[in-house]
């Protein structure tokens, strides 16, 4: 087992890691920007080594620095947490040269999967139903016109490199295909400087829901079940639940032995997650693989008992997982807090942290990096904890989420907890009937008219 | 289902009925003494209500302001958490007579499991195994030490209104009897107005593990595993923890079995716990009974994701329970955080919390009522948190315990972490091999000894 597991991320992710290395008698090295000297993860390590200014590039994202850390305090491997270096193929590769265990995929699995074309490619030939579309990248006007009449509209154009919605266009009709294609090639160009575009069907009322799989060095891998993510805003999660509102037994036994096939045909080692649009008709299609923990794994741990980044670990240093695949029998509930005013587009809202009063109590789990008297700075990332319930049914867990919001107290910066509050009353939500649409109509109400 | 419930209680267990009320979407309504107006209890009720005075005797023990209290706020029902007034018989039949639910046990109930002697004898004709000793209470000295010399010393004397040890004395041979028997009679004649006093053979090597069971009204009754709470000093408890390290599965099946039998035999309605003493062989005896919720039910909750709260408001008003015996397949431990000073003989520790950071994440709960700011009054019980980890297993739990007292910040009063931290390094506890007489030879070490 290692000795000594050095963080490379910061926030909440760093600390659940470093908790979780503390429980297994693992020493933590966490690193840290100039910006981030007060925050806990640096706090409860065993080390704690600075790494550079606050900006991401001089950073969390700087590989020379991070290698150096953990060859000065001797760490025998290095978990990316999600986000920055997570799935950066160089960098995996980076810290097999230096004989540190990089604690998530191999740089051929992250070029693999990482490349949205190749990855559908592989689904495909693992026999996981793919969204129809162009066969790769597209290279030209022509060829997209040519694709998009073939599939029939509406279609989406895809950023080959993209992420967080950067370079994606929904399309509609013919006639706005052009404007679409040179935009989003535009938008990708800006933001990866990679303009490759692929095509997909547009599917209608999509749910995104995904499928936590975990496998090991002899091959063998097991889905825990699934995690409903469809509420979004803009491409990023808000909430996130499990089981879906919208499974059933044979959807979740189809989607559990897609991943787990698909896992198995690559020779997927450690968590990752296959994430599918499912269509009203309850068809699945395979949209794209993380090669890493997600943010919204908490859900899954805590309707199977399990942890998720001790079976990294565990992985990752060549123990071989049980295979079981699970069924959930709770219900879970992830609220993302985020610093951001909800009646107000959601603006990032940096500032210190005046007051803060914790939920707590039965069946609430609250994984949070920030404490009174800690400032958020505005370089990173504005979530500041993720508020989880559990419980027996998915109405008890909705009741637990709305009274824990209710116990939460943060003064000084603004939240999104108005907006979960909310949500949580929402007659769509309670119903379970929303799509990846959802936030187009959803409006926050004025807090004078709630009761 | 009730409409509104009083909460005739303070601290932790005020807070935690309150949740379940409100995620039940039942109304609650707090009542606070003029020293708690502060609490957490009061600010996350529906409505609070004063009823006197600091002083017990005058506010949380002054059944006539409760009632008072209950009537101007129209609530249909009263839950009297542990400790005050949870188990007065008369306070249960004056709820009755003002049509007001208890959610609690019967007058009769409490009389017949609330007298000792009354307990013991109801327990043996229900087939339930008890301690040798007097059959009710003993009328004289003489008495008591023909008793005495039949079932063999030592022998345990006891206070027939007794609690917390107050009247209670172990007698190792003969000539130490008349001693015992006039100290212990006074001493319980001042503490409880009662000087009634029976014996027992005195149980060596043992543990004090305790059936959680629930009936309902339909006289069935099903039992919830058990918790071995054998860390106690001065017999109050300090830590807990499920299941317990001494249990085999035949022990469970006997002790849950006697549990049921015992409940169904007394029609026993709600929650209760039936605590027994186990010796060295394995052997159980019926110690007590309680008919009301106990301190550490969180740690069972934990195990079977199972609300406890909930469940006696559902009995109350006349659902029929599950009847399910349950098997615990996770690990699950308590710490009780007091305001004690470990140091100092576990001296109390009242004043101002200054900063509090509390622990989080994986398997981690706390159920509190305090704050950064908060004034701890010297005129209650000393508990100002419970710490509850639960994981895998055992080791895994323990490991949770020591990151999670780690993570625990409180200053501006002294408590008990550093006690706890300390027990979770003791080899004897690691190994489970604790009786209840663990803490006559436990010292704390000195804070510079540790690492």
């Amino acid at each position: 087992m290692f000795k000594k597991i050095l963080i490379a991320n910061r926030g909440e992710i760093a600390l659940r890691i470093i908790r979780t290395c503390r429980e297994m008698g693992i020493k933590s090295v966490a690193v840290y920007s100039t910006a981030d000297e007060e925050s806990l993860h640096v706090r409860f390590a065993d080390e704690a080594v600075c790494i550079g200014p606050a900006q991401s590039n001089l950073s969390y994202l700087k590989m020379s620095n991070i290698i150096a850390a953990a060859e000065i305090t001797n760490a025998d491997a290095i978990h990316p947490g999600y986000g920055f270096l997570s799935e950066n193929s160089k960098f995996s590769k980076i810290c097999q040269e230096h004989n540190i265990k990089f604690i998530g995929a191999s740089p051929e699995m992250i070029d693999r999967m990482g490349d949205k074309a190749s990855a559908k490619a592989t689904m495909k030939a693992a026999g996981v139903p793919t969204v129809p579309g162009s066969d790769g990248l597209i290279e030209s006007f022509e060829q997209c016109e040519k694709i998009a009449a073939e599939i029939g509209y509406p279609v989406m154009l895809k950023a080959t490199a993209g992420g967080g919605g950067k370079g994606m266009r929904e399309v509609w009709k013919k006639e706005d295909l052009r404007k679409a294609w040179d935009s989003a090639r535009q938008e990708a160009a800006a933001a990866f400087g990679n303009d490759g575009m692929y095509m997909e069907k547009l599917i209608e009322e999509p749910r995104h829901i995904e499928i936590q799989i975990v496998g090991d060095s002899t091959g063998r891998a097991c889905h825990l079940s699934e995690r409903d993510c469809s509420i979004q805003r803009r491409h990023q999660k808000l909430t996130e639940e499990t089981p879906s509102p919208f499974m059933t037994k044979k959807l979740r036994t189809e989607m559990g032995n897609a991943a787990v096939k698909a896992a198995e045909y690559i020779k997927y080692e450690g968590a990752g997650t296959i994430e599918f649009l499912v269509d009203k008709h309850r068809n699945f299609y395979f949209m794209e693989m993380n090669t890493r923990i997600q943010v919204e794994h908490p859900i899954t741990e805590q309707v199977i008992d399990y942890d998720l980044i001790r079976e990294q670990i565990l992985v990752a240093a060549g123990i071989p997982i049980s295979g079981k695949n699970y069924t959930p029998n709770l219900h879970s509930i992830e609220c993302r807090i985020n610093a951001e005013d909800p009646y107000n587009d959601f603006r990032p809202s940096p500032g210190k942290i005046t007051v803060l009063h914790a939920p707590g109590g039965h069946g609430v789990r609250l994984d949070t990096h920030v404490y009174a008297g800690y400032t958020i700075v505005p370089y990173y990332d504005s979530m500041i904890a993720k508020l989880i319930t559990t419980a027996q049914t998915r109405e008890e867990a909705i009741n637990k989420m709305k009274r824990a919001l209710d116990e939460f107290v943060i003064e000084g910066i603004k939240t999104t907890i108005p907006f979960h509050r909310q949500l949580m009353d929402h007659p769509d939500y309670i119903a379970g009937n929303y799509t990846t649409a959802f936030m187009n109509t959803f409006k926050m109400k004025d807090p004078e008219e709630m009761e």
